[in-house]
């Protein structure tokens, strides 16, 4: 899971905020969030899930370092994102500011499935697949060609994090309101432990190397291609 | 100039529509627009340029033929895209539906500097510079990394077209809602005539020999980055 920091209130009201949240107890579970959109709601969510609350839909109190399944978890911080609405959704509403937070969520507890989610803002959610095996939110529209031409389901680990931090590199080109530094986190099935957990800041000698590559690559392999031989 | 031919008013209603307009007066002018946005507002716009009207800017009736300098033609556009605002506007104002309509106009005209403009949906407009030699309209993020990493004001014609191509075809892959065929058209500098024009289908063999070789170059160049040597 790859994050951005950059939050923003218009281009003059800029701010790093840490947008990923990892839970970790070796050997039971590892659990990680990434969110997008509205600061306000998605820190109001993710305090919600990190402090816990007496959730309906669970049936008794839970934090994300007590959910039983993956699947819970979903419905858990659906339930947050739901009730989140019913606290600030309407007020926003008068105010015709849109109910705008999403949420990525994987990880693995006990002996489930290593399993990723997308949570909507309406607390609804869909699953990762192998015919669709990443998931983004927020400004995802940059960094998708790279990840539709190349993510599969059986892409190496670390060929997957080099194409994420690829995806990542294009939208922090094109994009001001995504900004460095990146979270990272790297989780290997059936391990219930983080095997990387880094923020990537500007002077990140391999992320360098990388962004240099990735654009000297780019432009090799546009220029190796024949040119048309089309008149009118 | 380079632009899709699909038109959609929901995924289950998907219909092909040339977006290129070009007048060429061979020795005195070509000029080039393309339209994204409301379908009906860019036919009305379309129409009213080509068959002119009698403009309040330019002082007379103009048509994209008799418009005396490239400035003033994207005047003229910005000007037919006010009229229609005034006739339509305010309807669809009321159903809640957007003012959509946006134009990029491009060419020469006499003796006058090669220009391309960006005409908004309130009429009015910028201009291409050597710092930011391209313009998009429409659905343009996921073309634009490899623009914003390699087009340059002095990138060679003949590998400007092999961009344009690459940025469009990131785009069809990602996005249904832009579709095959697609319109170039490829103009030099002060010849006044039409270098290339032509609609590229699915079955173009430079085209899908483009497609081929610009995936497997992406997939050989992210796999050629050497994996970081990151632990927790």
């Amino acid at each position: 899971m790859l994050s951005d920091t950059r939050t923003s209130a218009g281009v003059d009201n800029i701010s790093t905020y840490g947008k990923m949240n990892v839970v970790e107890n070796p050997g039971e579970r590892v659990v990680c969030t990434t969110t997008a959109g509205n600061l306000a709601l998605s820190q109001v969510v993710v305090s919600m899930i990190q402090d816990g609350f007496a959730s309906d839909t669970l049936g008794g109190f839970h934090t994300l370092s007590t959910t039983p399944t993956m699947f819970a978890t979903a419905q858990f911080i659906g339930e947050a994102i739901r009730r989140t609405f019913a606290a600030h959704g309407e007020a926003m509403r008068q105010q015709h500011i849109g109910f705008d937070v999403s949420v990525l969520l994987g990880g693995q507890i006990g002996g489930g499935r290593m399993q990723l989610f997308q949570i909507y803002a309406a607390g609804n959610f869909i699953e990762a697949t192998d015919e669709t095996p990443y998931l983004q939110i927020g400004e995802h529209k940059y960094g998708k060609p790279i990840l539709d031409r190349a993510a599969r389901h059986d892409t190496p680990l670390y060929d997957a994090i080099k194409l994420a931090l690829v995806s990542m590199d294009s939208t922090l080109r094109s994009n001001l309101s995504v900004g460095l530094p990146i979270d990272l986190l790297v989780y290997r099935r059936d391990t219930c432990r983080v095997d990387i957990r880094r923020r990537i800041h500007e002077d990140d000698r391999y992320f360098r190397q990388l962004r240099e590559q990735w654009s000297s690559a780019l432009r090799d392999a546009y220029r190796a291609i024949p040119q048309p031989d089309w008149s009118r």
